[in-house]
């Protein structure tokens, strides 16, 4: 190991003693206090996180997600932060609180969802929105622990079954508890912190916009703290300095009004799976290349700084290639994933069209259909994008439409796609990874966690960071806590325990010693 | 119209006392006899039906298709024709049947099956095994008749809707009427009659050459009769002289083990849709060309009568083309329906991974599944295209499996899929349109039918001529009934009562009046 030098020893030296005359406590200081704290109380947190779990939070079901604001609300509450409902209306309501810090001089607002993806009943092991304890993963054998039998202290190693368990609702209670611990350990926060927690997230953000330019007075702050996403696949901490941006589209193709023959018609009746394959295949190689003219136009290159952090985090490439049992890569054969999720993505997330297996019959089926979502990257846009598709479908002679066509206009028109956007697009947003505050929430995390930690320049996922960066023109670092092998968006999402309790530690960090 | 040359009519003289000495009652005499006996009997030939229809006949099904094969056999010793059971291990049993006509010199075998396809019961209006009557087509609002109320004289626009109402029952009820009308007006059988029904024609016949091989001292015959399919779009009757082949597969591709956020992990674990729909399009283009190396090279060019006999069907294309709803077809803009069929197909009959609507989750499916039937022409053989299509997958670098592969063949196989055979496929069977006895079935049934009548080289669908012409050596010709949108093979299968009529009069014309 390389000996430090002296200017440096004395540059941190000046540092430590800058941060003692703010009264910033020492990082290990800081993190004995609050993991004794989470000792004495692990049953009642996991009992906490389990109570928020236990309602529907599918940003549509409106009477639902009420209840979900109403609980988050109420979790605040009893950290004595001053919240309030932010409503604009036909949108789950914003929970919003604030918790002043005499003498504090910057301000962070602390970012979480409290609504989860649909779910696929029938595709989980127990229910959605019935939290259950396990000793283990389910794919590892891991059976059911009944939470009446729980007790500290709880094997870290264990996990809590439910939609929203990690993706976001730990962060809510992650930042709870870490409320509960400086404030058990008189450790006054060196912030002031303001809370905002999103109820249609996974819906795509539809209204995110206009609360933020509605309640734009409340939201001055300097930074937004974005808890939300993975940790690292080696189960090190990360930070995230910007996230994708995302649309989505559904395609139809359609062959006759009925199910015909595959012998009296095939060759000579459209069918609609070959027509979308083949669509597809002229969108996105079986390599991840989108081969949509000018897609890649509106691509911001890569800073030095990004294509850097991305060489320094840990390779996880063979082992996750191991978890997940893939034998290759979409990509170049040495591309890692932190670079892969550099680039604009076109993800088929479904494609339906006749029947497999027993029910196939040979038959030509009357319609199929194909469920894109695209990952944007800066500087590309939604609308762009859209055009892009758009103006590549009606090159190869395709009428376009959004509603059902009837009979007559399926008649009438030789090449015919229904095309359906998503709602709640938005572009990618990104903070720079040099700003002094960025140095700062690295500096704080990586101390609490007690290694190095990966800086991401962009996470793959998307959160409407845009909206922040560009629009409310204040730096966003993303700090999530989940495990990366949370089965986010699937059935059986979890949250692995230890993954909890680190992010307490890390939230109570940025609390207690954020100072830039 | 010209005017016929006195050697024709010369030849028409003679060829008619030729009849006449032969005791063949003349078409018009035959068709009024068998009419008015059906006009007399209509309620009662529809309940057979109906009757027919209520038992499940899935071939897999051993205990119900038992229960339709001793219906079947029953039905036919009601009419005195001698019945017994042919059978193999495994396989449903073969409903046989004589019916000897004094001084005949030539033996017709009657072919249809008993079996009909699986069934989707969601996608039925009403049940599949619960014959229904109505009085128009579902789509044009058809409403339902109660079997009570039935009475004489039918609507022949009437349909009964019920699994195998056409494919492939109606033959056998058309068969059993057709004996009972030429019984009842006292006309004899100009041939000798045996009647072959098989229990798994839908199931791709796998048990038809070991039973006809088995049999064979029983089959002897002059001509098969293949009462199977429907009749020609332009509700004209038709006769063709061959079928395609028949083979089919499944494919599946797959991605990690589990399912993965489209923005974490996109662009690097691979995308089985992506990956299948890519092989698809590499495997045939929207316009139905199929762009396997080789695959055309087993493939016999047509015959200069075959060429002429598509040419001069009447062209139903603008006419179906409406009633479909489709706004193209997919070979060459001027390609008859007639002339598509006799080319192989590639046809995709269902396409199944991740999911679409309201289900749709912005995440990689873990595995991905086409279906897809092949069409064969002579001289192409199941074996073949099967190594055509396998070595074609290898090219592109794949690892073959039938097994559902575990996770260690995923992880160890950079690409992998699995791909499973249809059972029973065989190859296509063709008798020349210009035999004595081709020619013969043509002027019979034209007659019957009071016009001409439509001569197919090959039908589209696929039944197993090729052990009739190939193994056992004896000429097939098919004379279907069913009407063209029965919705063969799929949901709301049905049969226009006007086709059943059709059809017993055929029948009986056939058997009354065949000679060569």
């Amino acid at each position: 190991m390389k000996k430090p030098s002296t200017a440096r020893l004395t540059l941190f030296a000046a540092f430590l003693t800058a941060q003692a005359a703010q009264g910033v406590p020492p990082a290990a200081v800081v993190r004995e206090k609050v993991r004794a704290y989470r000792a004495a109380h692990e049953v009642e947190i996991l009992r906490e996180l389990a109570g928020l779990l236990a309602t529907p939070n599918v940003a549509s079901d409106t009477e639902n997600i009420r209840k979900n604001a109403d609980a988050a609300a109420a979790l605040l509450s009893r950290r004595g932060v001053r919240t309030q409902l932010l409503e604009v209306p036909g949108a789950p309501p914003i929970v919003y609180g604030e918790l002043s810090s005499p003498g504090a001089r910057r301000t962070v607002i602390f970012y979480a969802h409290y609504d989860g993806q649909p779910v696929d009943p029938a595709k989980w092991t127990g229910k959605p929105w019935q939290p259950v304890l396990r000793d283990g993963r389910l794919e590892a054998g891991g059976h059911d622990v009944e939470w009446s039998a729980l007790k500290s202290p709880v094997n870290p190693e264990w996990l809590v079954y439910a939609r929203s368990a990690s993706d976001d609702k730990a962060p809510i209670v992650g930042l709870a508890a870490a409320l509960d611990a400086l404030k058990a350990a008189k450790v006054p926060l060196s912030v002031n912190l303001k809370v905002f927690l999103e109820g249609e997230e996974e819906a795509g953000s539809p209204h995110l916009q206009s609360i933020l330019e509605k309640y734009r007075y409340l939201l001055k702050g300097d930074m937004w703290l974005l808890c939300d996403g993975p940790v690292h696949q080696s189960r090190r901490m990360q930070v995230f300095f910007g996230a994708r941006g995302i649309t989505g589209v559904e395609i139809t193709a359609y062959g006759a009004t009925r199910r015909l023959h595959s012998g009296h018609y095939g060759n000579w009746s459209p069918n609609p799976i070959a027509e979308l394959a083949n669509l597809i295949a002229g969108m996105r190689d079986d390599r991840g290349n989108i081969l949509i003219k000018g897609f890649a136009d509106d691509v911001r290159p890569l800073t030095e700084g990004e294509r850097r952090a991305v060489a320094t985090a840990p390779d996880i490439g063979p082992a996750l290639r191991s978890e997940l049992a893939i034998g290759r890569t979409e990509g170049a054969a040495d591309e890692r994933l932190e670079a892969a999720i550099l680039r604009p993505a076109l993800n088929l997330r479904g494609f339906q069209g006749g029947d497999v297996g027993e029910k196939a019959t040979n038959s030509i089926p009357t319609e199929a259909t194909v469920s894109i979502d695209f990952r944007l990257v800066p500087d590309q846009t939604p609308e762009r994008v859209r055009s892009r598709i758009e103006a590549h479908l009606r090159g190869l002679g395709y009428t376009l439409v959004s509603d059902v066509p009837d009979a007559a206009a399926r008649k009438a028109t030789p090449r015919l796609l229904r095309v359906r956007w998503d709602a709640g697009s938005y572009p990618s947003g990104r903070t720079p990874l040099d700003l002094p505050v960025s140095r700062a929430v690295v500096r704080v995390t990586s101390e609490s966690f007690g290694a190095p930690i990966v800086e991401l320049p962009t996470l793959g996922g998307s959160v409407p960071m845009y909206l922040f960066t560009d629009l409310l023109k204040t730096p966003v670092v993303g700090v999530p806590i989940a495990n990366h092998d949370n089965n986010q968006h699937a059935s059986n999402e979890n949250l692995r325990i230890q993954n909890l309790w680190d992010g307490i530690e890390t939230y109570a960090a940025l609390l207690a010693r954020l100072a830039w």
